[in-house]
């Protein structure tokens, strides 16, 4: 067994080189339907042809692909959903993620990564020049309608670890609001807490849909415009950063940290949610290699360690900084108090 | 253990629906020989920077990807070959198959994946009618320059299953000869052989290159055209079929097999190399995979498995049909008598 592990192969090579022919698949299989067609089923190529109205030979191919990568089972002629697919891969499941497809294979986020050499050789993007950062970049308003329910089980998990003051009035200040999935997490634990959405304009208006959906609408308000110079208010309880900051260099992350110390009371908390992988910048795979989306779609962007946020927060006037695994989720929060 | 294990997850849709940047990663990597630049040292993100002349940032974050998708090591700052990337991936090195990229990324091939779901609706490709089973389609120039190394283990290992009457002048045919390196591979296992090799007249120059490098041009001629339809000779001993009958449906591989059987002398053999799954279809996964590249990029093709050969084969004529795995290749040889 040794021996053949450490002999050299260009399987891997193969693999990942030919690796965007599984995205290509797994988008396929949800722009077809495919999942939510097999639902609880166990159905044979043809069968599955025709619930998805198309010719078998291409189902077949597929179908077999989605068994390779593990979303399938096939038992002789027959494929099943494994419980992971069903769900995550089925329309009808709460928790389905389907629609986040929109946004991580929006043409902006694609393209990224076409001439991804230039973008490294250069130093800056070669699509546009500030990328994802750019104002009003209109892959919010998609990600905004797309990975809310995705984004359920961190937001949960982020309101847990931050209790406000029941016996009074409490404000939350929420950055990048986008679905709003952590804001009216906040605001539906915290009965009196108001609750202050803050991105751009086209993007506050599915904020804003949310906000009435979840019936938090009556202890709502916004913020329209650039999180580095819009003014953001005083006095908050909370001020939550989701996914935010890594989009950004650490000075320019220091600074923006230096503002929400200004707008927090005494003793409130910054709640930073993350990708943070550990001091070796390689694991674990999932949130270290995140950095790979900021080299292709900011101009210098990273995935930072937990040393470096305290960095950042200690001199932006910060202590007590804390790291909090949110798991099941790859994401992690880090807060601390001003 | 167990429990968690079997907890649903959405890890694996994040994963696979984010591959293409994997994909891009490695690309990248080889645009910018930072594999080359490495070479047998152990470096820090600063030095690798300076050797491949770009600034640091994007070199460490690409490092950190490559090492978590397994082509670096990383021990605490420094970054090193695995043995694999130090035999296949650093140009100096004979087995270097950095160029294949060339073919593997041809715009193509992605662009062939970019709407998969509309091949698979309308059973027909979304890109163009015949995808790369048109004549003269431009890709088999890149094919033929970027793939001949990497073609060099499945080519002596079909040379070595075959051996031809070494007292007396012999034949062999080279359909879709490309590199040509699996009938170079048999000229020059056997002294005796004279070499006809069949493609598009584009890719011809190219063999006759290889030829001539190889030291068998003397024994060396070329039938242009469609193997379909031009007249393909006779009397051959062998005739190869080297990754050609995936590209159609089996009733034109059945078809095209009798053209070869009527070529061939009585005893002769065809000599099929292909990527050739199980009778389950989804293992081995790197020959069951070749389906999906098959359904991104011909009407019709697909990868067959060794009773389909065998079913095509006896309807062609031939008889005594086995089946070869070529070891460490992904391929298998198929084999028949005339």
């Amino acid at each position: 067994m040794a021996a053949t592990d450490n002999a050299p192969s260009p399987q891997l090579f193969f693999e990942t080189i030919n690796a965007f022919q599984k995205s290509a698949a797994l988008k396929a299989a949800i722009d077809l339907g495919l999942f939510t067609a097999i639902g609880g089923d166990s159905v044979t190529a043809a069968e599955l042809a025709a619930r998805c109205q198309c010719p078998e030979r291409g189902i077949r191919i597929l179908a077999d692909n989605l068994t390779i990568l593990g979303f399938l089972t096939k038992d002789a002629a027959s494929y099943a959903l494994t419980p992971s697919s069903a769900v995550f891969l089925v329309q009808s499941s709460p928790a389905y993620m389907g629609a986040a497809v929109k946004f991580l294979h929006a043409p902006g986020l694609t393209e990224a990564f076409t001439d991804l050499s230039s973008t490294i050789r250069r130093g800056r993007l070669h699509t546009t020049e500030q990328g994802t950062t750019a104002p009003d970049h209109p892959a919010w308003v998609e990600f905004a309608r797309a990975m809310g329910p995705m984004m359920a089980p961190t937001s949960l998990g982020a309101a847990e670890l931050v209790p406000l003051d029941a016996s009074r009035d409490t404000r939350v200040l929420d950055i990048s609001a986008s679905h709003g999935a952590y804001g009216i997490a906040f605001a539906r634990k915290n009965p009196r807490a108001h609750l202050v959405a803050l991105d751009w304009e086209a993007v506050l208006a599915v904020t804003q849909e949310q906000a009435q959906a979840a019936g938090i609408a009556d202890r709502f308000s916004t913020i329209t415009g650039d999180a580095f110079t819009v003014d953001l208010g005083s006095d908050y309880d909370a001020v939550l950063v989701p996914n935010f900051l890594h989009h950004f260099n650490a000075e320019d992350c220091t600074r923006f940290l230096k503002r929400v110390h200004a707008a927090l009371r005494p003793g409130g908390k910054v709640v930073i949610v993350e990708f943070v992988p550990n001091a070796d910048r390689i694991t674990p795979p999932p949130a270290a290699s995140f950095s790979l989306v900021m080299l292709g779609t900011t101009p210098e962007g990273d995935a930072y360690t937990f040393a470096e946020y305290q960095q950042m927060l200690v001199k932006a006037g910060f202590h007590d900084a804390s790291l909090h695994p949110l798991p099941p989720t790859m994401q992690s929060a880090v807060l601390a108090v001003a």
